[in-house]
Parts: C-alpha cells; structure tokens; sequence
C-alpha cells in the first residue's frame, strides 16, 4: 500500500486509528474459548465491529508466536479477514543481520503480505535495508518508543549532541524515504511531538501508548499530524479490551467510535485552519 | 541449563563451539528436497555429525518463521532430536515491551523449551527482564554486533563517556547476572575483546563471525576466556555448508572437528598457564 491511498482512507475514513489485535488465550472473553480457534474468533468479531472507524490493524507477532501453529494459523486466517483497504502492520521488532533480515522481510511482506513490519534499530544498516527493497511496504522503524524502558539508552546523548533516538531516526532517512519508512514514536511522550515532527517531517508516526498506557491523542496530534496525516495511532488493549462479556465487539466498537469522532474533529480543524 | 554444567561440557569435550542451525531452503543440499521434512533431514544430520564436537546449537528463527508453520513444525523437531546436554539457543533478537516480551519469553522457554535467547538492547529494562525471571534459562543481549551495521549506532559515544555498546553492557548487569545474562560480542571486532572482558569479567559472551564472517577464533579466545570459560564460539554457515553433496554432513564434521581441536588447543594453554 502506498503513502497516497494511506492518505485517501484517512481522509475518507475521518480517522488515524489502527487497532492493535493483541488477541491473549488468558484475557479474550472465556465464552470464546468453546470456538475451535477462539483468536480468530475474537478478531474476526473485532474487525466486523472497529473497520468503519480504523484504517489500519497491528497484530503483535507474540501474540501468535507464543501459541505455535495454532498461533500462526490464526494469524493467517486474521489476514486474510481484513478488509483489503486496511493497513496491516506485523508488531515484530526485528532486526537481525542482511542475510537474516531478508528472510523476515519474505516472511513477513510475501507470505504473510503484511504491509508493514516495526523494526529494531540497533544493529543498524544491514537489519533495515533488506525490509525497504519491496515495493509499496514499509519499514516502521522504532525511534522513541512508549514504555518506562525508553529512558534506558535512547534519551542518551550521543557524540554529535544528539539524543540516541534522534539520532537513529536521521541516519535511517539517508537509508529510506517517506514512502517506505516510519517511525514509532510513543504517545507517552507528547512533550517531544514537536521535536520529533522536526526530526522527521515527511515520515508517518506509528504512535502507541494512546490509552491503556496513558498517552494524550490531542497532544500528540497537535504536533504530530503534516500535510499527508503522517499518523497512525494505535490503541491495542484500550479496544479489544473495553469490555469481556458476549458483547466485547460492541465495547469495542463504542471506544473505537469514540476515538475515530475525536480524530475526525482533530482533522477537520488541523485541515480547515491550513486552507 | 546453569553455568556449572556449561563448564562442565566445556571441560569434557575441550569445546566451546556453538553450531548455527541456519537451514535455508535455498541453500541445503539439493538431494534433501525429496524428504518430506528436508529442513529436519538437513539438521537431523548435521546434529548427528557434530553433536560430540560441540557444546550448543543455535537455530536463527528467521529461518523457520520465513517458512510458516512447516518451518516452526521442523524446528520443534530439531529441538526434541538435540541432546538433552546441548546448549540450545534461539537467535531470535527479540525486543518488546513487558507483556509482549513476557509472552516472546513463554514461547520460547516453555513451548519450545530452549536454554536462551537472543535479545536486543533498545527498549531497555522492560524488554529484558521478563527473559530473566525463568530458572535456568538465559538471556544473551546484543552487546557489540559481528555485522557492518554495528558502526551505525552501538560505536557512538554516550552522555558518559562510553559507546552504546558498553553502556548497554554496563546497565545490563544491573538487571541480570552472571548466571542468566550472556553477551553478543562479534567476533570481526576481535580487537576489542580485551576491552569487553574488561567491562562484564563474568558473563559468557556468544560470538559469532567466526569463519564466513571474518573472524579470528585465536584472537578471540585470548582476551575472551575467563575462569569459567565464558566463550561460546558460533559457526553456522562456515559448518552447515562446508559441502553441499550428499556427503555434506561428512564435511560439516570435518570443519567442526578442525575448530573443535584448536579450541581444545586454546584451552589446555589457558587453564595450564592459570594453574
């Protein structure tokens, strides 16, 4: 999917939520549990209920992985139940060296045909490249994540006097370009948006940490959206979560509804003030 | 697996070769492919022919995962046919937040009841810890990285004086211990290693880039032994592909004894000259 359609469903959709299905043997509905596969199951009812409000979805790999064929499986048939107009992102923070990286990439990007996958920065070049030689798929590359660990090395200041996630976040524009690659940048740092959008001003943000991890939509969107949307928020448990009973998808979508109308006034006064 | 048995196996096989199960479709004998599970035929017989000349095998998941679900049923298969006193590695890179790391954990340590597995760095603490909490099993963190890409960002100088690669080192030991935390050291920096042993005297360090990569194993060893031995020395594709006919296994023994017998040499010198 290229960076224009990206751009016509978020204008036609009035939203830059994606959804994280983050489906968990231990927290979907125990109702669930009679189905032959319950994560499908709870993805397919989570898709049905949030598609009209989202524009992209995000399945955590561990999710998956942790189950083993019964996972993967899942997975696949999830795929195959999103609607073609989606984005879908694999939440899989790889990074390993060229060879390696290559063959996650055809993992990922041929025979799961996932959009997008999130990749870790820490072995540089060689664990990157190989994810942005496919065409119309997209490196989201990890830049300054949401969780407390963020603190531990990527606010660390660095030889050109830069903080390290600056830092990853410029030398991967001279690797990729706006059309291939993205940034998580988390929502639990609304205070850096502006800095961040300076860093990167083309690049889409895949933001986390809307929600259940306590980050503030209008904060990050007040900074964060350009010209093209340039965001995909994402709120994970805060959805599929919302309520545990029969009726989980309509939670679901009641909360998805809710952050799609916010997102829809944010743009429409973020795009009637530029004209 | 503890350390003391790791010491022990190093002892009696005069050993600390790690063989990289990295089977690739691609690459295997060609022979192999009228198997139903060429990838299980390809390890079953790589493991029978190196099994007494090394202590570990590391599988890249990369290589199973690009092939879905027939990859993950090959590598639960290789996993139940590695000898129980086998080190056995998943290299896997993994990195996320605390309840998706816990999951990666739990996939890995108990579906697939693997001793450790490679983690990376830049999430900090909460991606790390949840890999520690299990007894007996292992973390090994990317410290400084075999491949071109470690000069992007693990080279540059920190806020304290210090490149990532050592902070990350540093910090790390606060969270884990000699006997649940290894490091990731390339061996194509093999000038540093004095310097590495310096920073973490106690952990064990797994090094790959020995052979295709470059590396020097004698280099290495120098400054890399401790007390407790503290080296796992890595080969995959120097081993798996040292021939590609139907004697392939025949020269993958050869290559594994030819390494087996100089880190043999290594050790009598260093524990002779320690005594």
């Amino acid at each position: 999917m290229n960076r224009q359609f990206l751009l016509q469903e978020i204008q036609k959709k009035q939203s830059y939520l994606c959804v994280g299905l983050d489906a968990d043997m231990d927290r979907i509905p125990t109702h669930l549990h009679q189905y032959d596969d319950p994560i499908f199951e709870f993805n397919r009812q989570i898709i049905d209920a949030t598609k009209d409000y989202c524009i992209a979805y995000k399945p955590n790999i561990a999710f998956y992985e942790a189950l083993g064929n019964k996972g993967w499986t899942a997975l696949q048939k999830t795929l195959e139940y999103i609607p073609d107009e989606h984005f879908v992102i694999a939440d899989a923070k790889r990074g390993d060296i060229g060879n390696t990286s290559r063959l996650y990439a055809k993992a990922f990007f041929e025979t799961f045909n996932f959009d997008a996958v999130t990749v870790a920065p820490y072995m540089g070049i060689d664990s990157v490249q190989p994810f942005l030689e496919f065409e119309d798929k997209w490196v989201i590359l990890l830049g300054l994540t949401s969780n407390k660990g963020s603190q531990d090395f990527q606010f660390a200041q660095q030889d050109q006097e830069m903080p390290l996630y600056e830092k990853v976040m410029r030398k991967a524009q001279t690797w990729g370009n706006p059309d291939n690659l993205m940034f998580v940048t988390g929502a639990t740092h609304p205070e850096k948006f502006a800095e961040l959008r300076a860093i990167a001003p083309d690049n889409f943000f895949l933001v986390p940490g809307i929600g259940a991890q306590g980050g503030d939509l209008r904060k990050v969107s007040a900074y964060g959206l350009n010209a093209m949307a340039g965001l995909l928020v994402n709120s994970s448990r805060g959805i599929i979560y919302a309520g545990n009973g029969e009726d989980f998808a309509n939670h679901a979508q009641r909360v998805a509804i809710v952050l799609q109308q916010e997102m829809a006034e944010i743009l429409s006064n973020k795009f009637s003030t530029e004209v």
